[in-house]
């Protein structure tokens, strides 16, 4: 497997950015020649300073293209789809490719749909991030504790499956799991975007002044993602849009219950459902 | 002000859980006398032993009552009052009460009207709490970084909001503030309650199953609280229900709105409220 060769190892890292960055800082560590591209010159510069990187470019070059073994791609799907529309003839035949993407139904077919058949696209999805931006931020202790899934199509071969997974290991994430690209998707826009419509809806959903003088932990959490990129998230809806729809409808049922059990006085209802949501919690608590 | 005497000042917990141990542990701390009083004997010997308390019953006796100073109530808005009904004359002439209950209009009131007019209630709230339970883990650091706001009434003296605020900083909060019962179950209807009624919601909304397995931080950290007492929660929402309900309404209406500029791809609106989301969760950042 490519991943085991370490220092003959050659990984290309496409946009340079907190993700790409944290991957890079990782897979140095283990040994592996990391080269980026990336549209910044200042984000190569930081990163061949500190070391973060072997070599890199502002502009995909034969040179940094042909010489990997594997491909990742930081970049918003957009880009990314461009990118193998405009590049893909530079990369070396048995080359292995994979992602950062956050959604899968509306990347992966089309992205296998259009990439020659001597080179291979596995999917994955790194559950994990922070609330800042740029290499400069990067940091592989985000993979700590954080799950790793992948998202492999009929079209991929178990190498390549086995090459995902591994690299998902390497990279120190705590689970990996395997979904078809549909269930990822449905699973993600329960988990992470709806997560994110309610954080931002809270957020926004009152002018109070002065909120940080009278607010305790729970608002801090529950607000913290509400700080968030609009291009790349406004993307990531709009590509989940059926999924993300079902699940922000099944939560405003569940909400609307809670509103009707506080207006109706009904309390035994409302322990039921705090004791249903006690009970579903303390499951990540004994996986944390 | 009886706070600046220190080992001569003698405090009396009533109800001695996570919040009262909390606040014994650091009255404990900074020299004072702690009495408390709670129902189970185990918490009286485990505080006892743990040097977090002086001394300490399971039922209020007049050794204890009469000799404090300022007595803290740590208990249930409804036990609150009938302890008041039941036990306020073995209240010292000057005592001051006070008391960490998360609801206020419904309480303060209440609890001035019964009370004797040889003894002041100043009413506090300390926004600060853990999702565990009892005096074994209660804990002072809690205060660190948190909210403390003192709500008066016209029956307050200033000696007595004094007292209530230089409580907060000796406890260690990081932040007091001063507002009517009104103004406070406003904000936290708002900053709180519903908070917690999002989380309660997104927890027991979907039943998939294995949810740890593909979760990344960001739900965790929106269903943290979703381990919820859910006697403690049904009480405090059933005492602020009309805030309460207006809050959910308005939250709703914007999480509607949402959810109609994903329907419609109106990223142009999508991208406003996640710039004015980000603008707003800033201000937190630095605050922290």
């Amino acid at each position: 497997m490519i991943l085991n060769r370490n220092n003959e190892t050659n990984i290309l890292i496409v946009g340079l950015g907190l993700m790409g960055g944290s991957y890079a800082k990782a897979l140095k560590k283990c040994g592996y020649t990391v080269n980026a591209i990336t549209r910044s010159q200042s984000s190569i510069d930081y990163a061949l300073e500190h070391g973060i990187i072997d070599a890199g470019a502002t502009t995909p070059t034969m040179e940094l293209v042909s010489t990997a073994h594997m491909v990742v791609f930081a970049i918003y799907p957009k880009v990314f789809i461009e990118w193998i529309r405009e590049y893909q003839h530079m990369f070396a035949p048995g080359t292995i490719i994979t992602d950062v993407t956050g959604v899968k139904g509306s990347v992966v077919y089309d992205i296998q749909r259009e990439l020659r058949d001597d080179v291979e696209f596995i999917a994955a999805h790194p559950m994990a991030g922070r609330e800042v931006y740029g290499v400069e931020n990067s940091d592989e202790k985000i993979f700590e504790g954080a799950n790793y899934i992948v998202t492999p199509t009929d079209k991929n071969t178990k190498e390549a499956i086995d090459i995902a997974l591994e690299l998902g290991k390497i990279l120190g994430f705590k689970r990996t799991a395997v979904l078809s690209p549909e269930e990822h998707d449905e699973i993600i826009a329960f988990v992470s975007q709806l997560a994110h419509c309610l954080a931002i809806s809270l957020m926004t959903c009152n002018d109070m002044e002065h909120l940080e003088l009278y607010t305790g932990n729970s608002f801090r959490d529950l607000t913290r993602i509400a700080k968030i990129n609009e291009n790349m998230w406004s993307e990531l809806f709009m590509m989940n849009k059926p999924a993300l729809i079902r699940e922000m409808e099944s939560f405003e049922g569940q909400f609307d219950k809670l509103k009707d059990m506080i207006k109706n006085d009904d309390i035994d209802g409302m322990k039921d459902m705090m004791k249903k949501s006690t009970q579903r919690r303390m499951i990540f608590d004994k996986n944390e």
